[in-house]
């Protein structure tokens, strides 16, 4: 009756190395439990790659990434390329290569609150209770992946913002058939006042709408939603929006939510699905026992969700975080004033607690 | 002693007529009470000049805004159009047009509260106390004004996301003047981990530092920006961005200081200059006399100051702001739970009560 998985793990950098490690505990744990296999390998990728190999995504990593069931990410980037500009090879490229070489074009990161954490945020609890949105993010294309250049005097930079139909469409295919299951309300953000790539993204919602009848559809602008997510989070069921607006709207959510290290993001696509916390490397507490685990080890249960389709096991992830966290346990970032100092964990034994 | 000035009202689409009357009305009180002599001329632009003439800017607007001192400007759009994007004249190209056709590429977004308005915000008072946060947004250049594409089938479309050097110092270096005189903190805001034009901009920024050394400079990614916007915003002092940047930026920090109603902003370049609230055109109450008039006002303090040199006089305007509200007058988009609902007035009571 188990399960037979194999997961590549690829800690990153930074933090990543930590975090990854409890997700892991996380999935033999639940393996032992539910008399699962899980196998595991490990792989390089980012600035830690580039030290070993010269390379962001060695052949290697996307060949083993390619053969397993779902990957594990920790987080990646570091400082010293981030004040160099003229850098040419950098972590990132190595997260965007293994993204377009895995086909992972959705981004789904559900923002949702722990009621122990309302007073994390620095929004007003009653403006928040109740919050639930669920992004989806394109990930595979958008001026992330359009052509860039600089002209030959070196004074001109450009990149280019591109969008094709069938890529708006699967995924705004994948964000109504998610928002038919939830709240059944879709908000697709886009500047279509200015951007022509933003008018084919909302015909193309358009079109999709007709399918969905069921489903409301909003269309907003994307300097209006960054608004509207402060003023009432709650007005958001399902949104979908185009890369590099994604990218600044996730991060803004999640910080409405209040907590960085509590949420988690999958990538999928076509092929294996890829799971990884939203937080950054955050190479100021690397390697000191202070990362909070609890977004990877979330990673773990959408895994468990979505490439493996293990609701319950899911489901035993999340409460092991709820109960933690209804015990008054806390990392660093998460406490506040009225926090027990006492019940404030490192690394380990926040993974240790969850583990139990 | 008085000045003489000419200035161009261009009242634009939705609530723009009724908030620039009253700012118009501010700016004659003004002149009667300090002894210049401004004179009004009013222009179209936006869907009321698409109505009137086919062209959301006419020649003749751009011609009489050449030849004037100063613009005060109302709000643009129609709802008619974001619906259709397959609409080929729309109102805000006679905003982009204008900006360009005046060479308005710095627009100055004061984020400043009002201390009496601290509980229209939902993000947290004790998190908010005491933000004074100001924005350059380059105005003439990104993928605003690059260039558009759709392919011959229709299917994909494109926008150029493009910088040059001179671009990115002129903004920069008036971001830099500006730091100076105010908390000598610079935050320049781009995504140079990804994109090329980005890594144009960190680099010239990162020259013209070098002759702003005692104004302390820190580059963020935009993502991390928008979440630092709402985590902590009294951190930042003044923020330099590109065009698209800046556009979701600003409107998402309008709403952390809760009064997209309070806040106005000045374009400038080496020509005349451009005043308006950051609101919007605002169909659903125009014509009700519901408009909340002091952006427009606050625009006017603007001009005063920027365009004019005339402090004293911005200072007459903003006080008087000050002491409508410390008086417990509100518009109802400002109001809470705590005003006296006898206060709270319509457009026309609160301009009334504020030119007295
Ligand atoms: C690291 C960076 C390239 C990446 C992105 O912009 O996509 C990150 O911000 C993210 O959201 O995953
Ligand atoms: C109306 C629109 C074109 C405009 C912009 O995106 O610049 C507006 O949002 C603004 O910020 O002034």
């Amino acid at each position: 009756m188990g399960l037979k998985k194999h997961i590549l793990v690829i800690p990153g950098d930074g933090i990543g190395t930590e975090v990854t490690t409890w997700g892991k505990a996380v999935l033999e744990k639940i393996a032992k439990d539910f008399g699962h296999e899980f196998t595991f390998d490990e792989a390089l990728m980012g600035h830690a790659a580039i030290e070993a190999t010269g390379s962001p995504l060695p052949d290697e990593t996307l060949a083993k990434a390619k053969a397993s069931d779902a990957i594990l990410f920790g987080a990646i980037g570091h400082i010293k390329y981030d004040n160099d500009p003229t850098a040419k090879v950098r972590p990132e490229q190595g997260l965007l290569a293994i993204r377009k070489g895995l086909g992972l074009y959705a981004n789904l990161r559900p923002i949702m609150l722990f009621d122990e954490l309302l007073n994390a945020s620095s929004i007003r609890p009653e403006i928040l209770k109740g919050t639930d949105i669920l992004f989806f993010r394109e990930l595979t294309g958008d001026v992330y992946f359009g052509e860039k250049k600089r002209s030959a005097d070196n004074n001109t930079a450009s990149d280019l913002m591109v969008y094709s139909r069938y890529e708006v469409e699967r995924i705004a295919v994948k964000a109504y058939e998610a928002a038919r299951l939830r709240g059944k309300r879709l908000c697709s953000v886009d500047k279509a006042n200015v951007l022509e790539t933003s008018r084919l993204w909302r015909e193309v919602v358009q079109e999709v709408a007709k399918r969905y009848p069921d489903v409301e559809t909003e269309h907003m602008f994307v300097d209006n939603a960054a608004m509207q997510l402060i003023k009432n989070p709650k007005k958001f069921d399902v949104v979908v929006t185009a890369n590099l607006f994604g990218d600044i709207l996730t991060d803004e959510a999640s910080q409405i939510a209040g907590s960085m290290g509590m949420l988690a993001s999958a990538s999928i696509g076509d092929g294996t699905g890829f799971f990884e916390p939203i937080h950054g490397s955050a190479h100021d507490i690397a390697g000191q026992d202070k990362a909070n685990p609890m977004a990877s080890i979330l990673s773990v249960a959408l895994m468990l969700e979505i490439s493996f389709g293990l609701q319950e096991e899911a489901k035993r992830v999340t409460n092991a975080i709820d109960k933690v966290l209804k015990a008054g346990y806390r990392t660093g970032d998460i406490a506040d004033s009225s926090t027990d100092k006492s019940k404030i964990l490192g690394t380990t034994a926040m993974g240790q607690k969850i583990l139990e």
